[in-house]
């Protein structure tokens, strides 16, 4: 414990402005805090934890620390259709931790929670032998009864996802060493940044809640949550890797190194939403996400089976893609 | 990564029995719990994180660890006088861990659910490089527009607490070795114990709230946390050190080291209620508490001020405590 390290004169100076959205946060002064829902609202709960050196590097800047910390917590909310509300956090920085680094990392929580509208309910700051590690619990409101489940899914839905799929785990990659020679700067700065900071599709997820059948984030991997979305629903899905979207950068790798189109079916660390929805309202739900700026891109269809997912290989046969395990960090 | 280590396994096999009481849990398989509360109820939320080595022994028993890791997150609902219902956990697991740890862990976890009637709703597994590092989501109930705060302390108000006090402290010395060498092995045994696996007052908390007009637990060191009262009150606190309840172990102890009584007031890991209420209604509460097996202690008085702690000392002199900061381990 260095003399700098001041567990209640850090909370009250850098945490306790966060918190300022919710009454009963109590300003982060009491044992817990007191959140009835919105009339007619209940609860969406989610924790993830993030782990330096494992979820991100060490000396990625606080800023993007931070904001990745918080979006993947929403990136689980928006999957559910729910509009976030408030966040508990625990921080545990190693002791070497300057002042100057948490401050950077409270402020860019701060533009975060202004961003989504959110707010610091409580938690607790600690700290640790170890990589700095980062826990938080998201929640979010959904019209009672009405939440956008993994389960629902039904043969003959169309099958689509939000935004530009393998950016994620393209920018890990990248940060490991691994990307073609001839890529672009410009194009590493783009997957760096999306791979450090993703952007959970909140308003996406709310603009699908009620219409589309099924819905997931794709952060373990687009195969592995198609197939936890297979699974839990009792269908088959089948995919068709010619139509997955694609940014230019990540289009720019796969020129150069085709086989990677592995690590954009199979890669985790995207945020994007994958959803199941009938034929007849893809239309009306790709133009709500349309004027959300958000790009809706129908990638396969759900059949009748059992939990498997099918992809349509180079010469338009269909075939089965074997369990390989979703791409998980932790 | 160990090819042993297999998040969604280890999910599905050890955490997912815990989930079983509450259906919008999902069985630990969708983004997110959703958690409609109570008809009258609103929810009371609380986070905190420990830290292999700083909060627990490395080598402390995984039964004791898990424990201590709910444990001290239902303290603080039951200071919030909230009845608890569900746990969001997210667990950084050592790599070199074995499977019989962690199954050890989530047993003794599963039977403190049932002790406590509560369920899992969610979280995360990874892994670190660093210490074992646990944080733990607590929500609990408490009827809408009542809950225990600890700003509530009015002067003439009778200051109280559950249980005997400092054993949590004097354990944690005795594990550092720093107990008197006559204290006798039983006395050992229970301070460890009491060290190891706090006994929050779940059921005082519930009781209290309504009656009492604060409350607080005394996680932090019973001086700190009624300073935290006395502050978030308006009101200066007087307490007598004759009248601090001990257990025959810190009986023994502080014959043999008087001066320990310092660590009595000022140590950390008690999780006791403090709380305030009306002399006229104090016999009453002592009744409750009796019924539930609590014993209840009047240590002192509210008095009219601005946030100070005084105590009598041996002169029958009313001293004022300088501040010298919680014990927090974090």
């Amino acid at each position: 414990m260095t003399a700098s390290w001041d567990e209640f004169g850090m909370i009250s100076r850098l945490f306790r402005p966060l918190s300022k959205r919710e009454p009963g946060a109590f300003d982060l002064t009491d044992d817990a805090a007191v959140l009835p829902p919105s009339p007619g609202c209940e609860w969406v709960v989610t924790a993830d934890a993030l782990v330096a050196g494992v979820h991100f590097f060490p000396d990625d800047p606080p800023a993007t620390i931070a904001k990745k910390a918080l979006r993947v917590n929403l990136s689980d909310l928006a999957a559910m259709g729910a509009r976030p509300r408030c966040v508990f956090m625990t921080c545990a920085f190693p002791e070497h931790f300057e002042n100057q680094w948490i401050e950077e990392f409270s402020q860019s929580l701060g533009e975060d929670f202004d961003y989504y509208n959110i707010t610091l309910c409580g938690g607790d700051v600690v700290a640790t032998p170890g990589p700095l590690t980062l826990s938080i619990t998201a929640m979010g409101e959904v019209p009672s009864h009405k939440v956008l489940r993994r389960n629902a899914a039904k043969p003959g839905d169309i099958i689509a996802v939000t935004g530009t799929l393998g950016d994620g785990a393209l920018g890990l990659d990248l940060q490991n060493g691994k990307a073609p020679q001839c890529l672009k700067e410009e194009d590493r700065l783009y997957l760096t940044h999306r791979y450090r900071i993703p952007l959970p599709r909140v308003s996406a997820g709310q603009a699908l809640n009620g219409i589309a059948h099924a819905g997931l984030d794709i952060s373990d991997g687009l195969i592995a949550d198609l197939r936890h979305m297979a699974i839990a629903s009792g269908c088959n899905i089948t995919i068709d890797p010619n139509r997955l979207p694609l940014s230019v950068a990540a289009r720019s790798w796969l020129d150069a190194r085709p086989e990677d189109i592995e690590r954009i079916l199979t890669g985790g660390d995207d945020y994007e939403l994958a959803f199941s929805c009938a034929p007849e309202v893809f239309t009306e739900l790709s133009e709500r996400l349309d004027a959300l700026n958000i790009i809706t891109t129908a990638i396969g269809r759900a059949e009748v089976g059992d939990g498997k997912i099918f992809k349509i290989n180079a010469n338009g046969q269909r075939v089965l893609v074997e369990i390989a395990g979703g791409h998980r960090h932790g």
